[in-house]
Formats: structure tokens, C-alpha cells, sequence
């Protein structure tokens, strides 16, 4: 399987870490995966046809935080006639969303990635939320596959789970914890410190990004049940249309009042049908303790999804990390290998 | 798709009323089943080539309690007979599980089933959870399917979810609350009320049988131990041989006293590797309330899947009833059909 990723952050690296160590005997080794390019956002890329040393990008990139020059296969191109002009099955995106930009210019890669008759793998929630009516329209019509399960809940089998477990069922609502910092600020005034104490931990822990209100305004949880209601309920909704309770001075005060009277308070996103439309809410919202979601803290997330002929099924991750996410685009590729939509060819030696 | 359902108890009764009263435009329409054929234990059987009228069947069994020969597709033949010479495309396994007879005669009738070419689909935890290595190995070489989603958390996607959602991952701890009366005795005497008290409560609600040792003693979440251990971990135990707590009037007086320090005792069926060998346990555990396993209660119940590769993932299950058990199998016939094994024909009329 040849691959082109797209993005060389965190998620990036521990991918080309793990196919780099990838004992004989495991079940990924049946991928036996040939990464022909890889491409950061501002340093650099490289690319080798025949399939590049991983474990020596890897190497280069994290001692010198950048491929230059004077890296074997630095690639000279852009990015946009890589994809184009590239001999590959699958793309991995991994780069970072912009939500101002619209998931762009995630979304243009996609594209052009489906347009020359790839697969396509994301971790990049942006192309998903924003656009994913178009991009599903054109990975049919090109009869390729556009997986993303990394995209929510770093890789617990989200979207694996509805597409093969409730084949009969129509979603009719979906409820979740999806955000990391606002657990870990929530817990923090729990404890009884101050919000901005709470705040500087997430950062601290390197959990929340330098302006922590994309996360903490709802915006993170917004996108990812743009991604789920696109996905699974049908919506074409725009992530900035949906109503988000921002993280104003009141919501410490009402969390240490619940927190008193046993309840806990969780940034939880909600998406419902009702009279035939079908509506979107990220709220800081009190919980009984005895509520699945209130045992949900640090970097764990939940979701809840109702359906119109079973009982709601509650998946919760426990405190995944990096790997959950680069396993998660694992599956994804593993799915495609296993619809023998790519042949494996024999990896280059490092 | 044409169907032979052996078994009529809750949860045949609950398929056939699905699909009697099935609407056009749900995706379940897409399934058109045709059942040729419906077996009860002990009350007699039907058969039609070319299909029962399922609401009649449903109605004229209710009422008689038994189809007879004033019934007109009243039928003389044994199950054996009709498993062997009956034309169809899955036979729905749905008899009671009989522990003492190592899940015979169901074991019987799938491998009959199996050898003649016919998907299977099954309720019944026997087969799975006594023979599953030799009627995988029979489906495999006859290139079949044989599903069973509903044998574990009715129909919650514990399998599908693990075929489609962990593909790249090797299982290494299974943990879960499997027993839906040592739910309520647990709660009933967290509630003050008497061992007995409570079981005659999970009797009254349906749940528990005339003899409730089945659950209680372990032997119910034993056999779910053994399918799960034989599906997702390669073992070909005997569930017999699987290390149980039972019942004894110690466990009501440890629940009460856990009860007093803020604990919960569950029922936990575990099972996990260790230096090569894979080990199964049912035993009464004392939970913290902050474990997610301490909400599971009533009919809901639970399962953690612990990887080499991934986070622990947690699935819940709120309040099943008999429909989520139908549905499960209602997904394994849809998984089969979007396989493209078999080809729906159109329904007779009722």
C-alpha cells in the first residue's frame, strides 16, 4: 500500500513510528505500508517514489525540525502537484484544522486526492465538517474510499461501530463528551482551584493550545458534531452555525454550585431530531453523578447514540493518547487493504 | 432473502412481529425476508415453500399457544428434515441454550445448517459459546457466514464493532456485566430489601428464571465469557471449566457491607492473557463508584476490550429489552445481505 501523508505533527510522527518499529508478528504487519511522501506545513517534505526510510525521516525530522536540502529525498514541489502528479493508493491527512479557513486547505487536498482516484484517509476533522456531503459524493463517484475514524474520539471505532453494528437502525440522537481541556479545567475547579489555575494545567499538560477558547467557547466540540450529524444523521450543517455555550466567568461559579449538590458539570454536545429537522447544542450542562458521562474526565470522551430501534449504546475511551489516534487511521487503512481495494507491496528497507 | 427460524419463544415472536408490521421506507425494508419455515421446541412447526404469512403465523400461535393441524401450513416433518430439505439462505437460530447438554441440540441443527450451505444466524449462545472453533472452521470451508451479535449484550455491537473498529489490534483483557438478575438482587439489597426479596423481584420483572442459580451461581455470564473468549481471543474453552463465585449467603452480606463504604458488588465475568495463556473468571467485585461499571443496573450491562494497540474501550447498554435482541439479529441478516450472499425476493402477502 502506498501512501502519501499529509502532515508530519504529532499524529504524523507516532504513524511513522509505529510502521517504523512494526514487529513481523503483529497484525499490522500485514499493511506492509510504502510511505512515498510525506509533507509538513512550513518544513519542508520529502519524497521518494520507490518508498522512503521511514525510521530515517523520522530521525532527520525530529533532530533537525525540518527536512532541508540537505535531507536524501527533500522534495522541491508543492504539495498540490505531489497529489496530482504522485503514484499512490491512499493519502493521509493529518494536518492541523482551521476552522476560520473552513477546513481549507485540507479540503482542497481531499479533493484533488479523490479526483485522481485515491483513497483517502483523514484525522483532519475540517474537510469532514465542512464539506463532506461533496467529498462522499466524489469518493463514490470515483469508487474510493474516504475514511476518517480518527476524526472523533482519537480512534474508538465511532463511525466503524455504525457503519457494521446498526445497519438497520436510523440515529435519531447523538449526545457525547468529545474535549479534552474542558474535562481537565472542570476537574481542576472540582479540586477547588481557579479556572485560569485549571486552564494553565491543560496547557501545562500540553492538552490545551496556547488560546484555549477554541476549546473551552465549544468550538472543538462543534466540529466534531458537524463531522457526526454529516456523517451519521444526514445534516450538510455548518460547524459555525451551531449554538455553543461560551466559557464566561458564570460557568466556574455554576460548576462549583453543582459540584456541591453531588452533580457535575460537562461541556457535552448534543444533536436531535425532531418534527423532522434536525438540531445541534454544545452546553455546559449539570450531570448526575450517577450519569455514565460523569466518570468521563482527563483526556477520556464519551458518546451516546439513540437509535429508532435499539437501546442507546454508550462507548467511553479511557485516557487514550497519540497512539489511539494513529491506530484509528491504522483501521481506516486496514479497511481498505482488507475491501482489496490496495495490493501491499514490499516495503523499502530502512 | 428466504428464511427457516428454529425457536419461537420471545425472541422469534419479536423478529416476526418486526417484520409483520415492517414499513416501507425504513431500512429494514430493504431485507424482504421470505420465512419458509418456523420450528418451536416443543409446540409444532410450519412451513411454506414460497412463505409463511408471518402476522397470521404470529397471530394463530399467540392465541393456540401451539400450531396444530387445524393450522393450514401445519407441518409433520422433524427439524432435522427440514434443516436438510428445505430450500433457503439462513436459518435464524433461536432456541433456548441448554447448558447441560453443551448446547445441543442447537450445536446439531447450525452444523446441519452449515454443511447444507446456508448462512447462519444465532440467539443461542451454545454453539458459540461449546463448538465455536469446528462450526467457524465448517463456515469458513463451506464460505458462509455464521453471525451471532445477539448472543452477548442483545445485540449491542460487540463483534461487529470488534471486526470493523479494532481490525489492526490483538485483544488481551475482556472485562463486562453480563447478568441482567444479579443486576437487580444486587440493587434490591443495596435498596435494604433481602437476597430472597430481590430475587423473587427479578422473577416477578420476567428476568430471572423459575430456578435463578443459573444467573446467580455464574453459569449465564460463563457461557458469554466463553463466546467472547472463543470469537475475540482464539481459546476453545469449555465453559464448564470456567472459575465461578457462587451465590452463597456470604455475597448479600459483602454487598452490604461494599454498599456502606460507597462500593458497588457487580457480577464481573473477566477473562485476560497472561504469559501465553488465557485465563476466565466470574466473581462478585467490589467497584469504586467512579467506575464506570457501577451505573451499569436493571437489564443494561457492559463490556470493557482491552488491546495491545488501543486505549480500554467501554461499551454500555441501556435498558435492553427484547427488541435490541431481535435487532441484533436483524443486523447480522443485514450484514449478510449488504455482503451480496443473498438475493431478496419478494414477500408474500400476508
Amino acid at each position: 500500500m502506498r501512501i502519501l501523508m499529509i502532515g508530519f505533527g504529532n499524529v504524523g510522527q507516532k504513524i511513522a513510528e509505529i510502521f517504523s518499529k512494526q514487529p513481523e508478528d503483529t497484525k499490522l504487519s500485514l499493511l506492509q505500508p510504502v510511505f512515498i511522501g510525506i509533507f509538513t506545513a512550513n518544513h519542508g517534505a520529502v519524497v521518494n517514489d520507490r518508498g522512503l526510510p521511514l525510521k530515517n525521516c523520522l530521525e532527520f525530522y525530529r533532530k533537525h525540525k525540518t527536512f532541508d536540502a540537505s535531507y536524501a529525498h527533500y522534495f522541491r514541489g508543492t504539495v498540490i502537484e505531489a497529489i496530482r502528479s504522485l503514484v499512490y493508493d491512499v493519502m493521509i491527512e493529518v494536518s492541523t484544522l482551521s476552522i476560520k479557513d473552513h477546513g481549507e486547505p485540507a479540503v482542497s487536498y481531499v479533493t484533488l486526492a479523490l479526483e485522481a482516484g485515491r483513497h483517502v484517509v483523514l484525522a483532519n476533522k475540517g474537510p469532514i465538517a465542512f464539506r463532506y456531503r461533496e467529498l462522499s459524493k466524489l469518493a463514490d463517484k470515483k469508487q474510493v474510499h474516504l475514511l476518517f475514524e480518527s476524526t472523533v474520539m482519537d480512534g474508538t471505532p465511532v463511525f466503524s461501530l455504525s457503519k457494521a453494528g446498526l445497519i438497520g437502525c436510523t440515529v435519531t440522537a447523538i449526545s457525547g463528551i468529545f474535549n479534552s481541556t474542558t474535562n481537565i479545567v472542570m476537574d481542576g475547579i472540582r479540586r477547588g482551584k481557579s479556572a485560569e489555575e485549571a486552564i494553565h494545567d491543560a496547557q501545562a499538560l500540553g492538552i490545551a493550545e496556547a488560546d484555549p477558547r477554541l476549546d473551552l467557547d465549544g468550538w472543538d466540540c462543534a466540529v466534531k458534531l458537524a463531522v457526526l450529524g454529516n456523517v451519521l444523521m444526514g445534516t450538510d450543517i455548518n460547524p459555525a452555525k451551531i449554538p455553543r455555550d461560551e466559557f464566561t466567568p458564570v460557568i466556574p461559579e455554576l460548576a462549583r454550585q453543582a459540584f456541591k449538590s453531588g452533580k457535575y458539570i460537562r461541556q457535552v454536545g448534543k444533536i436531535w431530531r425532531e418534527h423532522g429537522k434536525v438540531y445541534f447544542k454544545v452546553a455546559y450542562s449539570p450531570l448526575p453523578e450517577s450519569d455514565p458521562f460523569s466518570s468521563v474526565s482527563g483526556t477520556s470522551s464519551a458518546i451516546r447514540i439513540e437509535t429508532d430501534c435499539m437501546c442507546p449504546q454508550v462507548i467511553l475511551q479511557e485516557n487514550p493518547g497519540l497512539a489511539d489516534t494513529a491506530y484509528g487511521i491504522i483501521n481506516d487503512l486496514l479497511t481498505i487493504q482488507s475491501a482489496g481495494s490496495a495490493i501491499p507491496v514490499k516495503a523499502i528497507a530502512d
